[in-house]
């Protein structure tokens, strides 16, 4: 057990200091991730991920352009315009990793780019490594495009990291001077102007630094940029967010990840000033989100046009863009929406994401990245391409280091607390030292398989009176009436109901070594989606735990995927297999594959009714996030579903 | 009936002289139609249509270019680079409207713009209003995506038609000198530059000038340009048809309009030389198209991103680009497929597509025009848009002049001819007067109340011993076995064997006033889509005729279109409505609107099945054709079918 206090630290998002927020976020290194799911993952991004991208980002020419800016070289400024927002991430990614864990090498490599970044900084605090020298004069004059107040909020997330994990004070100094010039620049009063970032991130960037600083004008300004958006000052158009003031929107549109951006920007300025107007915005958006435009996944984005937003349940499985970022993006939003409320709702969201949404994204090995996520793949390239597969690195390369920063965080996303009151969102085993915000010290160890299992046991090695708020997962209510979740305490019975899609409460004086039991079966699951999401009716997907599943070629050969159809009622199971993509629960059964009518291999049309045959095999299928890890090849998420 | 005796003149696509052509076209005023269906509409196009493009052509630069060129005036080039291409479409179809008819106003247009044309060409016989003056040096610096020789085609096309029509070799004249310039500056002798068109159209161009001059380098040029292709010149794109050579490819690729006219040109080179590997890459990419890449419109183009043909089965409905000048050039090519092959399938697309995806593209008023053509409509426009109506012009303004020339060509598409034979291709009521290859000329007449009644009358005005090739449409094979086609000569019974999909041939020694009856059953149809067109899964679109119907919500208020379900064995009847859209067919019948699980509403995905509702209600459906011409509403093509 360990024996640390972390009383501060790093945190992915403060609110410890939020007016309006519920929950406060736990420091990352207050809990020591244990277990066989996330830990390898974790580690795996300090050692290997964040090396090999830091290479990219030297061989891109990415951290030249900061030479370049301070002097250092003399060259040409290379790649596309927004490429410091990419050092940033990494940065901010790479502190996270170090939070509790020495690794000198990588620490080198924070502190070299910490000063890189210090020494670019203009004189007068702007920084943006591609509006130096000519283009100075360019600076701030296509704030829909050019994307500088979404490096600059990149920076200050970055900047925010560094301090908390380091305790050097230097490059949030650099940031606030970068944000002292941002305030002066934007705004109403005489000498300054108007302005809208066309890519959201300032926002969340600006509330950040406020809560690391203290300073409220950064909080004011953030305010200023959401509230500057749907008065035209940046073009009026949905696919920007500037179709309508935020606060009067009812919908997320157009570039999935901007609009993701935003909300949890708009939700980190909630959680400061309770602002009912924009909270009351916010849940209009969300329940539109999660009823009419969110994949199963938990990713947004339904086309390649644009990276947008499609129609409401658009949602096409082959064509889905549902980017990498825009998956991290919405388990952001939810996490903000999470302190704020408190509701479990937004932590089934924010689990769902993670697992399917954010980490598909990165390869099993840890050094290949998808950028777009779709739910099928025909096993047949089209002419001129290759099978879609992870890429080592891409010239936009907003999504690798958005996952590894994610993946680094990821301690942080299991608890929050709140007076009296542990909150335990999501499950992996882990040693906490968790500090209410009245100053008890909780220290408990979470044992458990989880996502494989649902039967977590927390020990509670600190004695007195706390509460326990303990999430049942919305999942758990899919399952059937025998199979209900359930809490055991030291083995017996308890009291509070047990409802899925809740937090159950359990509050009591505890005794060093008390355990709580939480069960929550995990039988396999036939997900029905709404028959307005065309491509998917009379299919159901795979489901276990927080977990979708997919068939890939590999497993299933010489079968047509798309045609493969489950018996009504026939028989799943599933077994854990150590030896397959790291270990995982795999799922098989008996289906058969829908043979149709020799007419239909000419025809795309025919008025004439067809006969199908069908060819019995077993299926297994693996999770989601683990396919296009043995090569390339068909994948199938939505399955046809006999009756 | 005419008396006239027209020897030669307009044709569409002239074939008269193709070595491997089984085929020939007939002059446009070969044709006289009489019928209620396409008269009106030829008519509106010559009398209002043209007239207003005309001005839009004027009131956006389009014509003030060519003045600018001819140095008439001095001014910037205004709109788009490629914009010359709508002026020569312009008059391509302005020279077809008069063939048959006089119209002074028109007649003046054509002959003013035909002047501003040859005044417009450079002395070395460049023409291109883009390329001029400053621009002049970077003539052919760019043929992927400048569009040259784009413009060249489509108005080696207009000159051809101009020279048919008025008689007069000024124009042709124009046409032949840029057209020597292009075979001197491309090829792979010394001093010639390598060149491969970005948008193809020259092919068709350079073929049908060297039909109508008799100049076989314009062929070969055409064919050098085909030939370009999949070597890399244009940069080895699929999306440019330059991944593989045209030979070798095994189906149609990348932005839909460039790769059927790359295809309808490589169709008229092989009705020149008989090329074979040409003629099976042919039979390669339409197979290829008809059964995994077109809407059942007869349109293409899945993606808006690129106006591409998306992967196979990739038929999204509300998200279908189709754009109208995809289903022209699908009508274009199967023209020209048909006029090599003398096989009926090219005529059934040929007639799909010209009645379900390119005749939409323009409103029953005759003066707008949609770009795009989704197959099903929300009735609810997205954030920051309005619902999809046809529009008055275009930016990019492809699509209004290619429906007027369509529209302007229609007589041509009836008939045409080869040795001993008369071939009826689609019907409709007209006047013909066919001379066929060995001098014999056929007058006939055509009555029909096509395509709302499958009943036709040929009488025969001229005795003597010939054939007649009378399609007998694919779509009659989805009949019931009691509802089969036949054929009556003066009115008894008749040897053939009437078979859908083919040709029937009636040879004969005829008498004057001689009558074939053909009697085509136009049963309402309902049109399954091959399993792998996910969005179609469990859904029936309905036809009648070679017409495609869809329902609109003006017809059926208060219903989510979407949810629309027929029984298996539901009751549909049609019925004439003269009243309604310029006098349509009707579909009604009896349906319901399944009402879903209320759970729906807020739910996106679930595991737990649900009942839906069925409210019945009475459908009414339209010719597709005619959607979107009584204000913006929801429509819905594909629809539930029970059980």
């Amino acid at each position: 057990m360990p024996t640390r206090t972390p009383m501060s630290g790093p945190v992915i998002v403060d609110t410890t200091h939020s007016p309006s927020a519920q929950l406060r976020p736990v420091p990352i290194n207050a809990v020591t991730l244990t277990d066989e799911f996330w830990k390898p993952r974790r580690s795996l991004t300090r050692e290997l991920t964040l090396k090999a991208q830091f290479a990219h980002l030297e061989d891109t020419g990415r951290l030249d352009n900061f030479r370049r800016a301070a002097g250092d070289l003399q060259c040409e400024f290379r790649g596309i315009y927004f490429n410091d927002s990419d050092v940033y991430k990494w940065l901010e990614g790479a502190c996270w990793a170090l939070a509790d864990t020495h690794d000198s090498e990588l620490a080198d490599m924070v502190q070299g780019v910490a000063e890189l970044i210090e020494r670019a900084q203009a004189p007068d605090g702007y920084l943006n490594t591609y509006f130096t020298f000519d283009r100075s004069d360019q600076r701030w004059t296509n704030l829909r495009d050019m994307h500088e107040l979404y490096c600059a909020g990149h920076f200050f997330q970055a900047a925010v990291a560094h301090s908390r994990v380091t305790g050097e004070g230097r490059l949030l100094a650099v940031a606030q001077r970068f944000a002292d010039l941002i305030c002066e620049t934007f705004g109403v009063a005489d000498g300054q102007m108007e302005g809208a970032p066309g890519h959201p991130e300032i926002e969340m960037g600006l509330a950040e630094l406020s809560r690391a600083t203290g300073v409220t004008r950064y909080l004011d300004q953030a305010a200023y940029f959401l509230n500057a958006r749907g008065r035209g000052i940046i073009g009026g158009g949905a696919y920007h967010q500037d179709h309508v003031p935020f606060r009067d929107a009812d919908r997320l549109t157009g570039h999935a990840v901007r609009a993701l951006y935003l909300a949890a920007g708009a939700t980190d300025i909630v959680a400061e000033t309770g602002d009912q107007v924009l909270n009351a915005a916010l849940s209009r958006l969300w329940n539109h989100m999660v009823s009419r435009q969110m994949y199963i996944t938990g990713g947004l984005g339904s086309r390649h046009q644009g990276e947008a937003i499609g129609a409401d349940y658009e949602l096409p499985n082959a064509q889905a863009y549902a980017e990498t970022c825009a998956g991290i993006a919405d388990a952001m939003w939810a996490w903000r929406m999470l302190q704020v409320r408190g509701d479990a709702t937004y932590a089934d969201v924010m689990e769902r994401a993670l697992y399917n949404a954010a980490l598909p994204g990165i390869s099993l090995d840890g050094t290949a990245y998808f950028y777009v996520n779709p739910l099928a793949q025909d096993g047949v390239p089209e002419p001129g391409s290759s099978i879609h597969q992870r890429q080592p690195w891409f010239g936009c390369a907003c999504c690798p280091p958005n996952i590894a920063r994610t993946l680094a965080q990821m301690p942080g996303y299991l608890y929050s607390v709140s007076e009296g009151l542990v909150w335990v969102h999501t499950y992996a085993a882990n040693e906490a030292i968790l500090t209410l915000p009245e100053g008890l010290t909780v220290n408990l160890i979470q044992r458990t398989r989880y996502p494989w299992s649902g039967q977590v046991v927390l020990e509670l090695l600190t004695p007195g009176e706390y509460g326990l708020n303990l999430r049942i997962p919305d999942w758990c209510g899919d399952a059937d009436a025998g199979d209900a979740p359930s809490l055991s305490i030291n083995n017996g019975p308890c009291r509070p109901t047990v409802k899925s899609g809740e937090y159950v409460t359990v509050r009591r004086t505890w005794s060093v070594g008390d355990t709580v039991c939480i069960q929550m079966p995990m039988p396999i699951r036939r997900v029905r989606s709404h028959p307005a999401a065309l491509e998917n009716a009379g299919r159901v997907a795979l489901m276990r735990g927080p977990l979708l599943y997919c068939l890939e070629a590999v497993d299933n050969p010489d079968v047509d995927l798309r045609d493969v159809s489950l018996p009504r009622d026939g028989q799943l199971s599933s077994s854990f297999r150590k030896d397959l993509l790291g270990g995982v629960q795999i799922i098989t059964g008996e289906a058969s594959e829908v043979v149709h009518d020799s007419a239909w291999s000419s025809a795309l049309y025919k008025a004439t009714p067809s006969e199908a045959q069908r060819r019995p095999f077993s299926i297994t299928a693996v999770p989601y996030y683990a396919w296009a890890n043995r090569g390339a090849g068909a994948m199938q998420i939505w399955l046809r579903q006999e009756g």
